[in-house]
């Protein structure tokens, strides 16, 4: 089947907002077996959003348009929806109800009338509840089998919306195209990752493999019609087998919860020291709820008289081989585990860039070093790429690399 | 002028890949007073790409294409538009040239099938030199005083290229149809802001406003087409002037740059210390390069133990308060402003939730403490929505606390 999708308002066109329902949709769609075949992004204005609902419609079965429900005078994909489908649109009193029921309890001044126009539904359209805001989601006919859904704007709206009502009305309307598997990978180059999986997968039949890097990570998507799912299982086996302890443990998010996980069982503490990451680690460890089971803290050693003062990392190592060096990682990190409450630890130095680096020392020069109790190491590495990207590569390197201490510890 | 961007790739419709190509063009072309009408995004595979080429040329005066210009079997975006426009591709020694050198110099081994295909030129085009990868962009008459202009998809390669290559030969073809001034507002919050622009506008002829909102930061952005340049001006000064010191100075990137430069200009240090922020405020302030000119570190005190351990906040007051409240943020910041090289403090302990509030306590609740030197201050915030945006607001407010504490010290 075909699913399109329009993205409508301004500032999406302007720079003023990224684009991240559109990711949102296609990774849901893509883990449910459905493909997002095309994406159209169109300025407010009621032109625009109906030239486009019309051209969508010629080729696709389902049509999704996301923005313009608000009860603003931009907002006039519900008007424009109705009119291309040629319905009416009434007034739904349960609706408007339960709009002044949600502004109400959040204190907010009812407007009567911009309660009103997110009341409006077409003929014959499911409404799909928003417990998140005020103007609910519109499933329309559109008829020889096709459907429009408008959805709201804002990602905390959209986002629930689409995986509670709009996911079960898909599937209830079309089977499921492809079954899918993922495996994800760390630290391991994607074009090694490709070249095992390509090799296992060339004897599945009928799956198909897809690869997706982040920092650190490489998402393999294995997908396969619903006849082979057999092989799909096979294929997912076969390379969960050859990857080994690259792959994390199937539903795990990514290496945070990884490294977590492995800390929780132990009832392991965690700190970092970090230098050219700036407390980038220590973020990224806190940016889900639930680090309190297990990270302590960061010593974020910037300037190299904190590296002194707080991890006691020796003035003559600092002269002799440099704040970036193996022997100033190994003192952070000698520094951190002799405080008496840190199990494990992490330690960062490096170059991160663009300036600031020598022939001897380049940009993306970085040691890390990581240690479970007494078993402790540094290891060097050389990352490519933007100061930005230098800095999410030595935060996912170090990840990994803990990983693997806590896995194979003592 | 209209200008519609096309977008290949598969990973931008399967959430593999966000797409920020979009907002950066759709933002630089803003800046330069152009304005992107539309764009497409549309899966690998040359019948897609070549229905989008053509329907888009039916409207557009410039059709931007993005990706599908590299070595494999999957790059063919550059064979698509030569036919869609009717053009023979040739060999061109010189980008062949180009190409190899730039693989030899990074010591990867020159595929010479792979360098000739991206050497590949269609007739009539104008080559956009790449310093930064091997595809050149390609700028293409398209018949009718319009063009096609294809662009390699890696950003690394893709804003350069946009900036240096594409927006001269944009203003070359067509004058830019709005000139535009841009005031960055810290600390207000979006509807006070957009109440006090709208008001001065409305008595400037010609110029429109639009804002964009990120945490702690409004952007307005003002346009107005060539001939009301004197009136555009004279907003953006009635601006300034109604905002004050909640407006940042003139080609200010941002408040870390803000903070970054007074500190500068004083020549004084800065510290943070961390809890519910996890390190993303050192993060922040480190993102970009220079920040070694004043930053010295941060203490990512996570754990109660270590606010006590290296902050020196009293037990009694945890206990007695508790950790999220104003007397532990003022000991935070007491115990970083006690070391004797740090100027300038920032001290930030909250609830990021989404769990660990209550009815006294609630999710969002955050005690930021700044000072410089002997003056100092706790403020108490209560930030709405999710884990990060908490995170971040946290993070924004206690960067404009500092810069008003750094703009009156003493």
């Amino acid at each position: 089947m075909n699913i399109h999708l329009i993205c409508t308002g301004t500032e999406l066109l302007n720079g003023g907002t990224l684009n991240t329902n559109l990711a949102f949709i296609g990774e849901v769609l893509r883990r449910d077996g459905y493909a997002l075949r095309r994406e159209v992004c169109v300025p407010d204005g009621a032109a625009a959003i109906g030239a486009a609902v019309r051209e969508e419609l010629q080729h696709a079965d389902l049509v999704i348009t996301i923005g313009g429900l608000g009860p603003t005078s931009d907002d006039l994909t519900r008007d424009v929806v109705a009119d291309v489908l040629g319905v009416k649109l009434h007034l739904d009193a349960t609706v408007l109800a339960t709009i002044e029921a949600y502004l109400r309890k959040r204190g907010a001044r009812v407007t009567p009338q911009s309660a009103r126009v997110q009341a409006m539904v077409p003929a014959g359209a499911t409404v799909l509840p928003n417990p998140n805001g005020t103007a609910p989601g519109l499933w329309c006919p559109a008829g020889a089998g096709r459907a429009v859904v408008m959805l709201p704007g804002p990602p905390v709206e959209l986002k629930p919306m689409f995986v509670d009502a709009v996911l079960p009305l898909l599937r209830q309307g079309w089977p499921p195209e492809l079954c899918s598997a993922s495996i994800r990978v760390c630290g391991v180059p994607e074009p090694t990752v490709a070249d095992a999986v390509d090799r296992i997968v060339a004897a599945c039949p009928g799956v198909t493999p897809a690869y997706c890097a982040r920092p650190g990570l490489v998402e393999v998507h294995l997908t396969a019609p619903p006849v082979a799912i057999a092989s799909l299982a096979d294929a997912e086996r076969q390379v969960r087998n050859e990857l080994g302890e690259a792959a994390l443990p199937p539903g795990c998010s990514g290496m945070v919860e990884a490294v977590g996980n492995l800390l929780r069982e132990r009832r392991w503490s965690l700190a970092t020291a970090e230098s050219c990451t700036g407390g980038a680690l220590g973020a990224l460890l806190t940016d889900r709820p639930g680090a309190s089971d297990f990270f302590r803290g960061a010593l974020v050693t910037y300037a190299n008289e904190w590296k002194t003062a707080l991890l006691s990392v020796r003035p003559e190592t600092l002269a002799q081989h440099g704040a970036v060096s193996a022997a100033t990682a190994a003192e952070m990190l000698d520094g951190l585990l002799s405080r008496p409450d840190v199990d494990a630890a992490i330690a960062i130095t490096g170059i991160a860039g663009p300036d600031g680096g020598s022939a001897e020392k380049p940009v993306g020069l970085v040691f890390i070093g990581t240690g479970v109790r007494e078993h402790r190491r540094v290891q060097r590495h050389l990352f490519p790429g933007s100061r930005e990207t230098v800095r999410q590569r030595a935060a996912a390197a170090a990840l990994n690399q803990l990983r693997f201490d806590l896995l194979h510890y003592p």
